[in-house]
């Protein structure tokens, strides 16, 4: 047996895993999933044949999208999450005992289920009694809420198809109108060093919606280039004035990537990258 | 047209880079050389149908290999280069004025003349009239070198056929005897997110030979896992410690990742790589 799975990443980059086992399909009117149990990086979790998740590398994607704005706001109480049907951005939320409301708008039940058949790793998020999940647009959703929630994370496949409109300055000022007085954005803004055309939209665009934006990086090795960017922005906290260092602290022991430093680390952007932020 | 090359990173993992065109192949008594013009990453060198560097993402391992430990030295004189052929690291060492003598000891006269004939953004290291070349294997040439270097870069291919010796502590030892009295050693050490047996014995044995041990981190998209580390061991100087603030700012506005930050960032190892470390 010798089975590959391949991720076209652009029209000229490809990634390919060997496959143990192919574990289960599944279409939504949406996209398709496909789980995959692979040699390098066990489970593998493919939306319209893109990685979403693997077993061995979520833990890079899942705790800096979370632990980031978690340590930066003075006091987070309710987290809501656009996409992130896996559930692994909730589980690293889940571990601050501060959080009360832990809200998670996923557009397909599909990616649901099918991480809680076959992701338990990540699926675990949905245990934790704080959390309530929404099968729903996340874009809709966002537009009838104001001024409630701390901190918006925006855990969204690509800017292709139904996920396009959560990269667009529209959707941007509804979430700061969902957001309170210190409110904190995350979003996933993809890899630098190939979207720079993109990048430099969606920072313009955050830098025009919120008073404080900035970008930090992240490897996620089975991600186009393995260097990969989230957007930060809000209207009062600074991830790097305001980040609550004791808080950091707490995690310690916990967690394979995310440190006090590497937040900080996380947050210093090189000179290739930073020629596309305002 | 449609091509693609293709590099098996593991026995399990596969990155596939479309081809513009091909342009040269060679064959030495060490390996085979080919080189291609690809859509996302320009000119782009294979040895045994390894990456060696593309044009977009070289800067990442050529800027880290040679400015880190340039910038801690107290007084870099005298900069050997084992391996390196192509010239990247050559180019970086440099643009640092204090430097009177880059000596390149490449074990396999074809990477020099097809980085010469296709490379010439790397290549151009060769073209600074500080810079001796000696076609020679650098395990014999640092056998018979003493307190001749004050830093010393092993800039191999993977540890296997004629590069595996470099890796050993056998090595480590001629090197540590062929730097002068505040000697840094600095090579590259592979991917940690995968290559954790390697990584463990390799930090093991830079501890038990030098007095100074650290490693340190940063991306290269096209080498496998996207997360790339480097042991840096020296006689006294800490890459935290003895860091050249003003030294590494007189590079800014020349390079596209090394920065002051970035150097301090490097170092920061998280936890899932810090649990393999000394």
């Amino acid at each position: 047996m010798n089975i590959w799975v391949t991720e076209d990443q652009t029209e000229n980059l490809r990634i390919s895993f060997r496959v143990k086992t192919i574990l289960d399909h599944a279409e939504s009117k949406f996209q398709k999933c496909d789980i995959y149990d692979t040699f390098d990086f066990g489970r593998l979790m493919m939306l319209d044949n893109v990685v979403m998740l693997t077993e061995r590398d979520e833990f890079f994607y899942h705790e800096m999208i979370a632990h980031v704005p978690l340590t930066v706001h003075p006091r987070p109480k309710r987290v809501l999450v656009i996409g992130g049907g896996d559930g692994g951005t909730i589980r690293e939320v889940a571990r601050h005992s501060e959080v009360e409301d832990i809200t998670i708008v996923e557009i397909d039940k599909m990616v649901v289920d099918m991480s809680r058949k076959h992701l338990p790793f990540v699926a675990c998020g949905f245990d934790d009694p704080r959390v309530t999940l929404h099968i729903a647009d996340g874009i809709r959703f966002i537009q009838e809420q104001k001024n409630a929630w701390d901190i918006i994370l925006i855990d969204s496949t690509d800017p292709v198809a139904f996920a396009e409109g959560l990269f667009h300055s529209d959707f941007y000022t509804s979430v700061r109108e969902a957001l309170t007085e210190n409110g904190i954005l995350v979003a996933q803004t993809e890899f630098p060093l190939l979207s720079r055309n993109l990048i430099r939209d969606i920072f313009s665009s955050l830098n025009q919606v919120f008073p404080v934006s900035r970008m930090y990086l992240a490897p996620v090795p089975t991600y186009p280039t393995g260097l990969w960017s989230f957007g930060f922005a809000s209207k009062g906290p600074d991830p790097l004035r305001d980040f609550n260092v004791q808080r950091a602290a707490a995690l310690a022991g916990k967690l394979k990537y995310y440190t006090g430093d590497t937040h900080r680390h996380a947050l210093t952007i090189p000179p290739f990258i930073r020629e596309l932020l305002p």
